[in-house]
């Protein structure tokens, strides 16, 4: 009985149209060309090296797309039971008439070329959006991404600043900012002024959030002007910050993003606890890790200080969703945003999806994103974050509240649809 | 079947008489008068507050109930997922003869009107005792409460001090303590004496527990009398504290408290883990969160040093509940007490409960406490914990370990029930 | 239905046949020879110790093992609900023809005899062996232990190396090591021959692992020879190290090992997260508790450094396993090892395993082991662990991903025993 309620509450969520509030999509190639493209996701290169499959086999220079994915197969029998290759078999299924359980040997070319034949079709980006029910898609784009040449409805671009609060101690990534701002900065108020140039083409461009990837030890504090010229003084000097002065430069960078998010209307987008290069050797993508030891309170200056800017928060340790779930309870700027990377498996979901559905107002949760490369990834990630979904809604909602399906499906379509436009909205262009 | 299990299981655990081991009950105005008591609990204010509400349309100076409740209502929509909402609900229903799932604009006013009724009703209190199934409920009191005016076999005194270990740098803190012993205290040994007095005229009073709620850097040594003196002398010469000493003050006062635990046999209640005003605008009670990193290893030398005392202890954070469970099958003198705030939802209880029933001695865990400030809230916040359990000891003890069913109400009796009793004695009046 | 789905997949697990991949098995005395061998385990002592029972009467020198029993069986009732209650009930019953489902001060005596008749039967060793599948047990060997007189096919060496990282600056613990090796050394390059005799003495005794338990503070750093050369020298005045010193002069010791591992081919068995004598006052074995705050991220030099090394990893605090599950789906020299000690609950378990199951390639995880002193234990906790294994694969595999049940019973094998095989593979004894 359980198991039926919970599919009949699924075949409701499936027909929800989805934005997806998080992705790597290249707006100019956003659907795979290959095979290749499906099989190169940094899960199955990272998986396959796992189980043994050596790097330099997998990141050849040159490789051809099939010789490539004829290399992967033979370790795939490894990570069969992992729920990436559940997605890779889901997405086979929908998309490239494929009926195996498993990809062998045996059956991969015949795979290889349905998968061609599908994918160079001239309207598959459209096909492939429309089978997997997405309106929308957002970008991830560095901060001198041009955003022409597509639909910004569609695509919806997203400042992403890593580059900015991490990497502007580097020339080029200064040069990179001036150049795209038409901005010489050489002090605080000129970068302040590069920022506001910045954030201006991004928001006319149609930009809807600022992003940004955050180590477990950062935290936010403001940086007086003062101490922020002395690190620009040393950077002009061609002198090395310190690691002390890197990490407050990056503090200097931080806050000034969150004021011009908070002059501009954009939401800020913070995914809270990754290590980068921590596993150097691994393949592309596939080197970061992390650190359980991280707490949100290290933001508590950043959510009192600006508490107009909405900060949905992605977190990549399982262990400090309760966190998230109690510091969304509370902060009225703070929401609940998807589930990020290492804890975007069904059982990890499906303790972090019920405690923040019974703690966390419903308008302040952002249900899911796919992060996905290529589109073809929506269908099967949404499927399996719905799946999870549906069976906690039945369970924690139908059975244990006494709930109709219709409220629980409601429920459903706010968390994987309606939050997103509701907490990322349109800005109109001539906003601050 | 196995939900008719649970079922039946849950009959039984509901026919189980309770006392609530810990409340902020008001002895004096121990029920809610209007419905605005009710909505003006700070899971409402803050949770109303987070969904939008602005602060001062809940805390307007003066603010007629009747209008503070019409002010939240719009709001609660935003909320209804939540399970402090489910609260409300089943308690509109137990006790107010409310029908509908929900509180919207249309149905409030006659609710508001029919809990007036209730709640005027003279014997109202003794009612919703009776209909909890509540023989007595344990209080929340400051070191200067009188203790007198109420039956303390109902209303249990408990020694509360927060205000003790974290304020006696307070000149009006020294000088209540001073007031209520008729000790004056200027050095450890007659700090001691007040000490001494008052742990004399609240065992007396009937108090079955020292408690105290720790932010999560606390940790616990001994002071030696000589520092501690330098520390009385700082103070008594109007000097601010260091934080340092400030810290090493807390050490001291808290040790103390131990100390007198230990003469007064009275079992020393730790709730670790609250950082208090991190979101300094946020509602009254709605400003405490917390920091995921913290270790019961911190209370080490504590629990090594007093084996005679008795610490029920509570954990702020779900992700401590492990070593909760490792301490209490380690340590005699450790118990698991309830399931505190951020982790008073069911995902967490369920996860919380579950592992230690596995593995702490059943006489050593205190299930559940309702931290209620009104006496209506029990029933509803029981209800939730007794859902939880029936499921737990179904699945965990009948069907997996082929327990009879009456052997799990009986566990599920004592955890509810006995070792409340158990674990805080009657004191004999003349102890020590 | 899934009840059924369930028990089809357990009763094919319960005939897979083992190795235990850890253990604290003495090979010259494999087997329990009273109740009293049973019943002294230490999670009975400790949590009969932690329900109340004073030390003193449980280690009182040259206790009967009879009345020890007697002494423990009045405490039992209060540790009922504890799963290790669960074995050991399972273990009489299957061994001892017990029927009652409680062991009471009515029925203990009939049973210790009853046990006593069956443990002194000549081919016991051989029939509890047969009885619980067993084809192999790895033992934990002190690095002095002399590997002779046992059949090391079914009873496999494994160096455990805590006493030459945490106590080689004991000049007891060098004198055991140049004992046993016929090398004085007193400086790093002849402690390197020392280690090198060592691991050839192993190594050639069927060893296949090297095994450690480490603090949560530990962090794997290299140590260059000089400063190691130092260390040496301030030990051979006769000096105390600082603490500091310890720290640096067990860092080197252990990297030593790794290299060692490297060179001889062991995999390097990790069992991360032990404070030792954290109740100095406890039972034997039942002093060390943990501190959660703990991190993988300690270990990125050590993973980086040794790509050739296997390091199957145990973690203490469940809070660690999503870290696990991360590092080993991302380092291919990374497994997942069992379910230890304070995690080894059915509630901390099932997670832990469904998010191993659900993220790792299945080639890199070992189910589980028993960490058993006497054989009798292997088959009510293998028992508690099939039956957490089979639930997930019915519901995660066979339910929620349409896997066939020989599928998920084949991964069942393999974490169960074909990893193990693959993992520690035997060495052939000219390696290096």
């Amino acid at each position: 009985m359980s198991h039926a309620l919970t599919n009949r509450i699924l075949a409701e969520l499936n027909r929800v149209r989805l934005i997806d509030p998080h992705s790597h999509i290249n707006p100019h190639a956003a659907a795979a060309k290959t095979l290749g493209d499906i099989l190169g996701y940094h899960y199955y290169t990272e998986l396959a090296h796992s189980a043994g499959l050596a790097r330099d086999r997998i990141e050849e220079p040159g490789l051809d797309p099939k010789e490539k994915v004829s290399r992967l197969i033979p370790r795939l029998c490894e990570i069969e039971n992992t729920v990436q290759y559940g997605w890779l078999i889901d997405l086979c299924r929908a998309f490239f008439y494929f009926e195996a359980g498993t990809i062998t040997e045996a059956n991969w070319e015949g795979l290889y070329d349905r998968a061609l034949e599908t994918l160079s079709q001239p309207d598959w980006e459209q096909q492939v959006l429309e089978r997997s029910g997405l309106d929308a898609v957002f970008l991830t784009n560095d901060f001198d991404d041009p955003l022409t040449g597509f639909d910004t409805d569609r695509y919806i671009p997203c400042l992403r600043t890593d580059d900015l609060v991490f990497h502007l101690t580097k020339l080029e990534t200064r040069q990179r900012l001036a150049a795209t701002t038409r901005i010489d900065f050489d002090n605080p108020l000129e970068f302040e002024q590069a920022l506001g140039a910045l954030f201006q083409r991004f928001t006319r461009g149609g930009a809807r959030a600022c992003a940004i990837s955050l180590p477990p030890d950062f935290e936010p504090v403001p940086v007086a002007a003062p101490a922020a010229g002395r690190l620009f003084a040393t950077l002009r000097s061609g002198s090395e910050l310190t690691l002390e002065e890197r990490r407050q430069f990056s503090q200097f960078v931080f806050w000034k993003l969150a004021e011009a998010c908070a002059e501009y209307r954009l939401p800020f987008d913070l995914m809270i606890g990754v290590n980068r290069r921590v596993y150097e050797a691994g393949v592309y993508q596939g080197q970061d890790l992390f650190d359980g030891r991280c707490s949100l309170i290290q933001y508590r200056r950043l959510f009192n200080a600006f508490p107009r800017v909405m900060f949905p928060i992605s977190v990549l340790a399982s262990g400090m969703n309760q966190e998230l779930v109690s510091y969304s309870w509370i902060f009225p700027n703070v929401a609940t945003n998807g589930h990020w990377w290492y804890s975007n498996t069904p059982a990890y979901i499906e303790l972090d999806c019920r405690s923040r559905l019974q703690a966390v107002p419903q308008s302040k949760q952002i249900g899911y994103y796919s992060d996905m490369y290529k589109l073809e990834f929506a269908l099967p990630k949404f499927t399996m974050y719905r799946q999870v979904l549906a069976r906690v809604l039945a369970d924690d909602f139908v059975v244990a509240r006494n709930w109709t399906e219709e409220q629980a499906v409601e429920l459903g379509r706010r968390v994987l649809r309606d939050n997103v436009e509701r907490i990322f909205p349109k800005i109109s262009s001539n906003a601050s």
